[in-house]
């Protein structure tokens, strides 16, 4: 019940902690100023120990301790709304109001909390996220309905700093002040968004944050003001202050060109400090940001020392913050055979680029930014600007390779309709995290993709049976001249050898794994193996003999092989980690429908639904009825069905 | 060959044109400076008599004829770079770059330019458009590929202070300099974007704009520095008198707080200073932004006095303006009629509203905005920020109607996925241009929505027979407790009676428009009244009796319909103006094989392609083999395939 911060440890007879005494926010407010730091110490401990065994955003929590507890102090949800950005930093918020014990012992697991917010989990959600930038223009939704309402509760949005090189920031940046007169912006600053911070807005705060004259003056004058009692003659004192002081705050401008009051920054970590600010933005008669510094990874010496790795963590120890080794013998992930790869090709040809939109190590493109560096681009979390970007590099003879999960290209699909694809410019997608991310639950699973992208007029959709074809399909892909989508799944390869010169594969052919007569399955990419297992079982346990094809292209599809295959047999099967709604069955489907073949066709996928986090990919599969045992028993059914006499 | 300002008058003997004589680039450097007010003169009424007869976007043009002359005399394309934001302003340059004679008169018209600027149209349309705020970004592109391959032209983006309201604009921008030391962006401000421009952005360049003082600081001192010769030295000697005049440049600082330079504001319409000011950027060594300030509609009084509606404007009377009449019984517009129902909804209902992003007029939420202006909301062209926005207002009670053209929501389609489907949050989106936008061509025509919105849960996806039904299908959205979409085509109803009180349509539920025992037609929307023909044609000419069913919702589909049919009939043929990859057609094929049905699918709809444009539809129709005579033929043919007696 009381872990440590070393979880590994074993305390004999813990003290009481307050934390535990924590059920909801009005706790938090019935604590003594001078309890607080306690608090946030067994906070920091509780996150530390849950982390390590379970994986999960470390840094990012570790860095807004004092600000979530001084935001419930100050604030009252959920009646207040707060939205936080990503969600990914909102444990500490999860802590206070009445989610901790045993269901944040099971973050991120089957039936544990959720690694970000949900409306679902807890009425003090006010807006889910788990994509990146999204909150400012959420709470100025909130704060215009309320507005419209007639109520009168306060609505937060809280943004780190990346989130400012988010185009739909921006985008509610500009029309924040036409939209309503009360909104409150806490920009958390910690010069992070999973990588350091890129772009002009990041450079820009870090000229606030460390100008020694700016803080001088602003700190020893705002102490002033926010030292008198709170009100309106209050702002309209500070409003007056601000404008004739205004010569020394030119560099605080950018957001007050947008309309908004700016106050910072303000130290993350000082209690006090927050509490009076948060007091102050309260009672402001104008939409208002706090500049806020934080350190990520504050109270894990590892965390603060590699901002990156302790980011978003794999399981690891805290003591020494090195990562749980993988059983031994694992194969290395296909991000990682895909970053090598890539720098292979870029130091070959000089013309190929890699762009990632923030997460460098996510995508394994770190390789590339430490060996070629100027051909690596990170372009912060900016997908749409990531793929225009890359579409204007390919109209002048650069091939890019941009590396986007699948779920994050969904914030640049336009750009690929009508920059990419209707140009049909030579653009590879490297679409890491294609099928289940499980214990990142449902903003990050990569289960639309073929949908959205197979409508796309010129678009080569891929997805390879391992990690060699994966570099297969990449070398074929830089040989292309048309844009090219290579989805593949999250964690570690098949564990193959990887050829020593990467094959062409000719576009549009898939590859025949095992003849069959009686049926043949069509399985892309991870689902391959167990389309084997079904086959050899159904050999063993119906005499069945069946094919398997490694399809490849999802578009175009092989409908030579395909229209082959079903004039010799009665039912094709097709298996995708993707959902069953316009997907790769689909695709089948319509092809052999195309033709008039009377084949019938079994689509094994995800159903239309949003798919919750769990601790496994098979837990997940499982609650939705594709374990390996539903998948056989619906083949068999099927073939049943198809192979009957007609009576 | 030679029509003057107003295309309806005679000229009898024209006298010969300097436009005649230019068919390149270098023709316009050919010419003597004081020969180009005669040159910009004859565009005009060029453009004029071109857009009276074919419509077209007049005023974008319009304002920036000497702002082109001038960036041709300067650079030299297609070595320099042009990258027009949105392409609508780029007919001057078609007329400059050997695209002027009877290939501009058939503007918009099959054989004919393209409205907007396109790669396969010519050399020197450096990068493709018809979506706004994607300048900046691919521009960054070409310019970061020149320095990777260390050549020296020049890359040139136009943007549209509007593009300056859109996220993927804001987020270039926070790129520029750490992606190329030479960018020359031109803001184009005219003060519009279709509508009169919103947000802050647009509020600071309006002070700037209009400071008398800032204005004559800059103009004295700018003067004397553009009278000096160019080169590193002015350059140096520029970038000194700039920093240490900052304090009067504080309003300027926007653009230098993203580390690029500004110069302006400059007057679109003076050819000299213009062309002093492009000499200028073109040897500044950094990035750098031009302000010119231009008048949307110059030279075309009724353009001047209505700038919405001569941004894109159907054929008019360049004398009086006044647009030329429809055909005397033409129903209204389904936007019309949409437009209308919503202030009717709206004024019983305060807690709906009404989002436009930058286009109130081309989506008919103008009368909202006249009659419930609380109620209305435009955000400016920022999707992204449109559909989160109406997520957050849906949280708190609010009913949001989102107006958004079937392609553009392209643009959201994250925010469509990540936060209003996952929250499962009631907004409407009412996705007008869903089908062909014939005119406007491959960036316009809305062939894609039912692909990407089916694949994504929760969504209810709908298409109404006709604009009585459309406000049914309205109202029935505005009672559901879930994201709903309903596209509807461009242009005309079909000229049916709205009822008094619109019903509510139960979710899920198709309508048998005529009953069929041989074959049944699943007709969406516009194909509605082709169907009916077709099954009367069947009738008298092969004596089938053809069912035809309007389904109303695309998602959920109504199951237990089709499979009662499906069990009666060989065949259901689907019709639908949408790509036939993952679209309706897909969706009943989906579910007949589900439930292992053997009836077989015929699907009519677009090919695998990026449609052009074209005069009309029927002319595209006809070209990808879609005419009536193509789609019954097409439903001939499978019928005596699949009702021919098995051998």
């Amino acid at each position: 019940m009381n872990p440590p911060a070393d979880a590994s440890a074993v305390s004999a007879a813990p003290l009481p902690r307050l934390l535990d005494s924590i059920r909801s926010p009005a706790d938090v407010k019935g604590l003594a100023p001078a309890q607080l730091p306690q608090l946030a110490q067994e906070i920091r401990d509780e996150i530390i120990a849950v982390t390590a065994k379970n994986g999960g955003h470390v840094g990012p929590n570790l860095g807004v301790v004092e600000l979530s507890i001084a935001l419930h102090r100050v604030f009252s949800t959920p009646d207040d709304q707060f939205v936080f950005d990503v969600a990914h930093q909102g444990y500490v918020h999860k802590l206070l109001t009445g989610r901790g014990g045993e269901f944040f012992k099971k973050l991120r697991q089957t039936g544990g909390a959720s690694g970000f917010l949900t409306r679902a989990e807890s009425p003090h959600d006010a807006f889910g996220a788990g994509h990146a930038g999204t909150a400012l223009s959420a709470a100025l939704g909130m704060a215009t309905a309320r507005d419209l309402r007639g109520t009168s509760e306060h609505v937060v949005a809280l943004c780190g700093d990346a989130a400012f090189t988010c185009g739909v920031t921006l985008e509610a940046l500009n029309n924040v002040v036409a939209s309503t007169k009360r909104l409150i912006v806490i920009l958390n600053d910690n010069e992070w968004s999973i990588a350091k911070n890129v772009g002009a807005i990041s450079k820009y705060l870090n000229r606030i944050s460390t100008n020694p004259t700016y803080n001088k003056i602003h700190h020893d004058l705002e102490k002033f003001f926010l030292g008198l009692p709170h009100g309106q003659d209050m702002n309209r004192l500070y409003t007056k202050w601000k404008r004739e002081t205004k010569d020394f705050f030119v560099e605080s401008s950018l957001f007050e060109k947008f309309g908004l009051r700016y106050l910072g920054p303000i130290d993350g970590h000082n209690l006090d400090e927050l509490t009076k600010n948060l007091e102050f933005a309260k009672h402001a008669d104008g939409p208002i940001v706090l500049h806020v510094l934080t350190k990520k990874g504050r109270g894990l010496p590892a965390a603060v020392e590699h901002p990156e790795k302790f980011h978003g963590a794999s399981p690891y120890d805290p003591a020494t913050g090195e990562s749980k080794k993988s059983a031994p013998g694992t194969p290395p992930n296909y991000q990682e055979v895909f970053g090598r790869a890539l720098v292979r090709f870029a130091k070959a040809n000089a013309n190929i680029v890699g762009i990632t939109g923030a997460m460098p190590s996510g995508t394994s493109l770190n390789h590339l930014a430490a060996e070629c560096p100027r051909q690596f681009f990170d372009v912060g979390i900016a997908e749409e600007h990531a793929v225009l970007f890359a579409a204007g590099l390919a109209t002048k003879g650069i091939h890019p390779v941009c590396a986007i999960y699948s779920t994050f290209l969904q914030r640049g699909f336009d750009q690929v309709v009508h920059d990419v694809c209707l140009q049909n410019l030579p653009v590879t997608f490297c679409m890491d995290r294609a099928g289940l991310s499980h214990n990142d639950g449902a903003t990050h699973h990569g289960l639309f993709d073929i949908s959205y992208l197979r409508c796309v007029p010129n678009a080569i959709v891929m997805q390879p049976k391992d990690e060699d074809e994966l570099v297969d399909l990449l070398h074929t892909s830089l040989q292309t001249k048309a844009p090219t989508f290579i989805r593949y799944p999250r964690g570690a390869g098949v564990g193959v050898q990887l050829k020593e010169t990467p094959a062409t594969i000719p576009l549009g052919q898939a590859e025949v794994l095992r003849e069959g007569t009686h049926l043949i399955i069509w399985a892309l990419g991870p689902m391959i193996p167990e389309a084997l297992a079904i086959a050899s079982r159904l050999a063993t346990e119906h005499q069945l003999s069946v094919g398997v094809v490694n399809p490849r292209f999802i578009k175009p599809l092989d409908r030579t092989l395909l229209l082959r295959q079903a004039a010799t047999v009665p039912l094709i099967v097709t298996m995708e980690d993707h959902v069953l709604t316009g997907g790769f069955g689909s695709a089948v489907l319509e092809a052999l429908q195309d033709a008039g073949s009377a084949t019938a066709v079994e689509r094994i996928g995800w159903p239309d639904k949003f798919v919750e986090h769990g601790s496994t990919p098979e837990i997940l599969r499982a609650a939705h009825g594709l374990s390996p045992e539903d998948n056989y028993r619906r083949v068999v059914a099927r073939w049943k069905a198809v192979s009957a006499p007609v009576v």
